[in-house]
């Protein structure tokens, strides 16, 4: 399994993914930006902007180069400390107009280290989860089944021990609240074979494909006005302080001399923090909080 | 130099602050939320939102006990480890409607740590910062002057250091670029003896009304558009990277089991994140960043 191979599938998918996004948008395009990174590698980001149905996404892959890991990704391998890396992967974020349509987030890297004897240890992580504004029984259920069906050709303890790990990352401790309902992520998989992992994350990739896609066909035309506007940009605010205070991927980025513009693209167009608000009990705002975003399985 | 003295001080302090902003605002007033830390202490928060003047104003009085600092804060002081500790202080964010008035925050705090032997080690910090969207050299001036007038009865010394100190605290590395234009900053101060530390701590607070309300008295009926106010909303996303992702305040607030929606007051009230945006050269909102946001005595 060559790097190269890696690369060409997850600049394939960065192409699939921004399809998908530009057939149901309709109107407008992504830009795209080419940038190289201060230590090495470099990256094509591609953003769409103000469209008639996709307020903003940013599909960015990047490639990075590294003379040595940062200390908290070396905490458990001290075998990696000071060796030089690769690192690539795809990110995506969709933050949707309608507020019936679900925010999403999905992500899949490869990293490889080399040691100073010259031999190689890599591994996989990625995953996708979604940040519903109004809950659909429907939606979730959809969104994951595509998750599960993503993991269960690779053994059945797959799918739970992923869907866990993602309800345990996606969490705003400070407000005892998890982002949204879920769906997987994983990490330092290099238990498997380089093959049987790669072929988890095209998995992974392709199966974010058809699980988000059905959900922003079905609910972008529906219709809504103000309050709902309002009450996406309240919570579009849980968002950015996830991304900022815990997200591993924001915050390594920005230690790491990232480009903070590619980074920092997942963050929401339009924002709102309000003191102490809180929807009225009984509400469909107030169902997201007492409905949707409670643990069940 | 009993800590009941300076709690009562810094209760004035925050009914002076209010009374600033609402003589200023004229038309909305604070609404109070007394409330409990889980640790023991609690505190008083007081928000304006939606003003005429003022979109959205906090000026927070806390005191909380607590078993043991953070790790973070005792790094310096080993014999302060596992110690109880008393921390009170009074936290302000101003955020303006118009955007021809600058943000503002401001703080004083003081931490009393009991030694095993039952002796004291106390401390005092704070400082106020200014964040402008348009810049007026005759307000940084007059905001300057202030700072400096502050710190002069202390020693010559005084005023550059916490300066420097509040020009590198206040800084986003990951833009390299400052908040805002500074003002003082200080911390760990325990060098004088206590009626020293106290009397500063009180020309601080003081000397914030007297920095701050000229300014907002005199830009607040200046005529805006809505450019101004997307230039006002995305300049704000800068203040929330910073508070989230550097802010010591509100991430030891956060982490500590702090009242998440005290700490986060100091958040704007309408943000936008635009993917690499710049604003004309020449224009005044270059302006800010090319002349007001370089470092300069």
């Amino acid at each position: 399994m060559s790097p190269e191979k890696i690369k060409q599938w997850l600049l394939s998918l960065q192409n699939r993914i921004c399809q998908m996004v530009t057939d149901e948008e309709g109107e407008r395009q992504f830009i795209e930006d080419a940038w190289t990174h201060t230590q090495g590698g470099g990256g094509l980001t591609r953003v769409l902007t103000e469209g008639a149905v996709i307020e903003k996404a940013g599909v960015n892959f990047s490639q990075v180069h590294g003379r040595a890991l940062v200390a908290a990704a070396t905490a458990r391998h001290p075998d990696l400390v000071d060796c030089p890396f690769e690192a690539m992967g795809v990110s995506v974020v969709i933050h949707p107009r309608n507020p019936y349509v679900p925010t999403t987030h999905a992500n899949v890297r490869f990293i490889q280290v080399t040691r100073k004897d010259g031999s190689h240890h890599s591994w996989f992580g990625g995953g996708f989860d979604l940040t519903p504004y109004y809950g659909f029984q429907e939606d979730c259920q959809h969104w994951h089944d595509e998750a599960k069906a993503a993991c269960d050709p690779y053994g059945h303890e797959v799918y739970p021990r992923f869907k866990k790990w993602c309800d345990d990352y996606f969490y705003l401790k400070h407000r005892n609240e998890p982002r949204g309902i879920g769906g997987i992520f994983f990490d330092d998989l290099y238990e498997w074979d380089i093959e049987k992992s790669f072929a988890f994350m095209c998995d992974v990739g392709n199966h974010f494909i058809s699980a988000y896609q059905p959900i922003l066909r079905r609910r972008k035309s529906l219709p809504y006005g103000e309050r709902e506007r309002a009450f996406q940009r309240y919570r579009r605010g849980r968002y950015v302080e996830f991304n900022l205070i815990y997200d591993r991927g924001t915050l390594f980025g920005l230690q790491s001399g990232g480009r903070t513009e590619s980074i920092l693209m997942s963050l929401p167009p339009a924002v709102e923090w309000k003191y102490d608000w809180h929807p009225e009990p009984g509400s469909k705002e107030a169902e997201l909080t007492e409905v949707f975003l409670k643990r069940t399985d």
